[in-house]
C-alpha cells in the first residue's frame, strides 16, 4: 500500500459586489458606468411582466435608453412575475433558450428587472449557462430592494419544495432604483417592510427606531422615509453576507431567516394568498411571541414589534395559524438546512440567540396571543 | 438625485480541497476518515454502468463495505455512463429525484464512482440540490483520474452544446483508486494519458521526460508506472486551480485546454466514436504542429512529442481532419470561452505562450503533416 497519498490543499476565490441606489437608472449614469465596468459583449434584457405592464414610466426610459445603447443587445424579453417563475424550469428554460439562440457567452451580461422570482429563476439560468454569465440584478419591489435582491443566491422550487434547485453566486451588481416601487400598490408598497422590520430586529435597534418613527409616512408613501429604510435594510443585509463569515451559508445559523420558518409554511398553505412579506410579518410575530414563552425576551419588546407591523398595515395573524399542519414547517426548515434544527430567537432588539429546539406547545401559546 | 449611493465590497469563500491516491479504497482508511470529516447525516451512492458491470471486485468490495457502513445510505444507483450519462437532463434528473425522494439535505453526501461524463451530471445534481450538497467524487478511468476528475468543474451539454449548463463548485474530496483502472480495457487504460502528456508539455518538462521513459511500461499495463504518471498529472492539475490564480476561470486563458479546440470539435464531428483521451491526442499534435508552423516550436520538439503519444498507441490523425468544418471548432471555441480568442501554444516543453489568432492556412499545414 506504498501508494498511499494525501493532499489537502485550500483556495480562495474572491468577488467584488456593487450595490448601487438610485432614483431614475436611465437619466444617470448608473447603469451605463456599471456596463463600463463589466464591458460585456452582448447585453440580454429581460422583465418581469408587472413592472412591463404597469410601468409605462419606466419602460419608456428603458426603451429610449435602450435606442442609445452601443453594446449589441436582445430583449427586453418578458417574463411572468410571481411565485409562478420560479415553480419548475419554464422560466428558467426560456431565458437558457435565449442566451443560447443569440449566442451569450462568459464575456456577455444578463440585465433582470423584477420581483424576487423573477430576479430567482432568471439568475439561476444565468448563472448556470456556461458555468456563469454575469449578471445585473434590479428588484422591483420593496421586498426585493431591501432583502432577496440583495444577496449571492438564487433558486427555484422543484418537486413542489421551496428552492430546491439552486447555486450561490454572487451577481455583477445589484441597483436599487426607487422609481420601480412607484407603480407597486399599496399592498406590495408596504409588504416588503416586514424584511426590514426583520433586519432591524435581529441587527440594528436604531433602524427599528427609524421605522417606528417614520411608519405613518412609509404607509403615506412618503419617498424619502422608504429609500433612507430600504438602503438601511439592504446595507445590512449585504452586510451580513459579505462581513458575517458565511457568505454560502454552510454554518446551521441562517440569522436572516427570523420568523422565516413558518413564513414558508404559510406561504405554502394559502397556496402563495400571502404574499411572501405578509407571511414574514406572519412568521416575525409569531416567533416574538415564541421568544416571550421562551422566556428569553420581554412581553413588552414582542408587543412594540408586533404593533410596528400592525402599523405598517402588516398582518400579524391568519386564521390558518391554528391548523396543526403548521408545526410542521419546524421539520421542513430543518430539512432544507440540514443537519441540527437551528431557529433565531430574540433576547432583546438585536440581541439574537440560535435556539436548537421549539415545542409545539410554546408555538400554540404563540399563536393564541396573536389570535 | 440626493439619493444616488455607491457600495462596491469585496468578500471571498474560502475550500478545502481533499485529493486522496489509494490502491484498495475499501481495504484501508481512506473513506472512512474523509466521511468521518464530511461526517454526513446521510450518504448516497452512484455507480457508473461500466465500473459496476466489468468490476466485479470493486462491487463486491463496496457491497462488503457498505454493510459495515453505519452511517444512513442510499444505492449504489447505477447510471449509464459515457457522454450519453451528461447529455441533457436525464441522469441529472434521475439524482435530484433520489436526493428528493430521501430527503437528502445540505449536511448529506453523495459518493460517485464513475467516468468524467458521470462525475460531470452526478456532480451537477449535487452542486444544485439544496444549492449544493457535498460530493465525494471517484473518478474510475485513467482520463479522469488524470484531469477531470480533479477539478472544481461539473457539466452538462444541452442544446446539443459540450459543457452549455454547469457551475463551478469544488468537491468535498477525490479520491483516485488504482484498482478502479483494472478493468479497464486496454484502449481506456491509455487513451486518459494524452490528458498527462498535455498537462506535462504545458507544465513540467520532467514528468514528459519521465512518460517518455516509461512508455512502455504503461501500454505493458505495469501499474507503478501508471500510478506516478497519475499522481504527478493529477497533482499539478490540483496546482493549477488552486495556485494558479484563478480557479473559476474568470480570465481569458486556459492553459489546461491545450489541444482541445479541435478535440472537442472532433468528438462532435465523429459522434463520440473517439474517446475523448484519443481527440486530446490528435488535438495536441495539431497544435504542436501549428505551434511549429507559427514560428514558436522548433520541429524536433514537435515531431518527440508526436512520437511519444504514438509510442502510448494514442492516434495522432483522422480522416475527418480534411474536413473544412474542423476550422469551425476555433470559433466555436471562442464562443463557449467569450471574449478573445486564446489559444495556448508552445515554445518549448514547458514554455507555453498564449496566441490570439489561428489561421485557417496554419492549421491546414499542420493536419497534412500529421496526415
Amino acid at each position: 500500500m506504498g501508494s498511499n497519498k494525501s493532499i489537502d490543499t485550500t483556495f480562495s476565490v474572491s468577488w467584488k459586489y456593487r450595490l448601487r441606489f438610485t432614483n431614475d437608472v436611465f437619466g444617470n449614469d448608473t447603469m451605463n458606468s456599471l456596463l463600463q465596468e463589466c464591458n460585456p459583449v452582448q447585453l440580454l434584457i429581460v422583465i418581469d411582466r408587472g413592472v412591463y405592464t404597469n410601468n409605462s414610466i419606466f419602460i419608456n426610459k428603458l426603451n429610449k435608453w435602450l435606442e442609445t445603447l452601443t453594446i449589441k443587445h436582445h430583449g427586453p424579453i418578458v417574463v411572468d412575475g410571481g411565485e409562478y417563475a420560479k415553480n419548475g424550469m419554464v422560466v428558467v428554460e426560456h431565458i437558457l433558450e435565449e442566451i443560447n439562440k443569440n449566442n451569450y457567452c462568459r464575456k456577455s451580461c444578463v440585465l433582470v428587472i423584477g420581483g424576487g422570482a423573477v430576479l430567482d429563476a432568471v439568475g439561476y439560468a444565468s448563472s448556470t449557462a456556461h458555468r456563469g454569465i454575469p449578471i445585473i440584478r434590479m428588484p422591483s419591489t420593496t421586498l426585493a430592494q431591501c432583502d432577496s435582491g440583495v444577496g449571492v443566491k438564487n433558486a427555484v422550487n422543484y418537486f413542489g419544495k421551496k428552492n430546491f434547485i439552486g447555486v450561490f453566486d454572487p451577481p455583477f451588481a445589484v441597483i436599487n432604483d426607487f422609481q420601480l416601487l412607484e407603480s407597486l400598490n399599496n399592498q406590495h408598497w408596504c409588504s416588503g417592510l416586514s424584511e426590514a422590520v426583520k433586519v432591524a430586529l435581529v441587527k440594528d435597534e436604531n433602524l427599528f427606531v427609524e421605522i417606528e418613527s417614520c411608519s405613518q409616512e412609509l404607509v403615506a408613501r412618503e419617498t424619502s422615509a422608504m429609500e433612507s429604510v430600504i438602503t438601511k435594510s439592504a446595507k445590512l443585509h449585504l452586510e451580513h453576507i459579505t462581513k458575517g463569515g458565511d457568505p454560502f451559508e454552510r454554518l446551521d445559523a441562517r440569522p436572516l431567516d427570523f420568523g422565516h420558518w413558518s413564513a414558508h409554511k404559510l406561504e405554502q398553505m394559502t397556496g402563495h394568498e400571502l404574499t411572501h412579506g405578509e407571511a414574514v410579518s406572519i412568521g416575525l410575530a409569531i416567533d416574538l411571541r415564541c421568544s416571550v414563552g421562551l422566556g428569553l425576551l420581554d412581553d413588552s419588546t414582542a408587543t412594540r414589534a408586533i404593533s410596528l407591523l400592525q402599523s405598517l398595515g402588516l398582518p400579524t395573524a391568519h386564521v390558518l395559524l391554528q391548523e396543526s399542519s403548521l408545526i410542521d414547517g419546524i421539520e421542513e426548515f430543518r430539512q432544507h438546512l440540514g443537519g441540527r434544527l437551528t431557529l433565531l430567537m430574540l433576547k432583546g432588539i438585536a440581541d439574537p440567540i440560535n435556539v436548537h429546539e421549539l415545542s409545539p406547545t410554546i408555538v400554540r401559546q404563540a399563536i393564541n396571543e396573536l389570535m
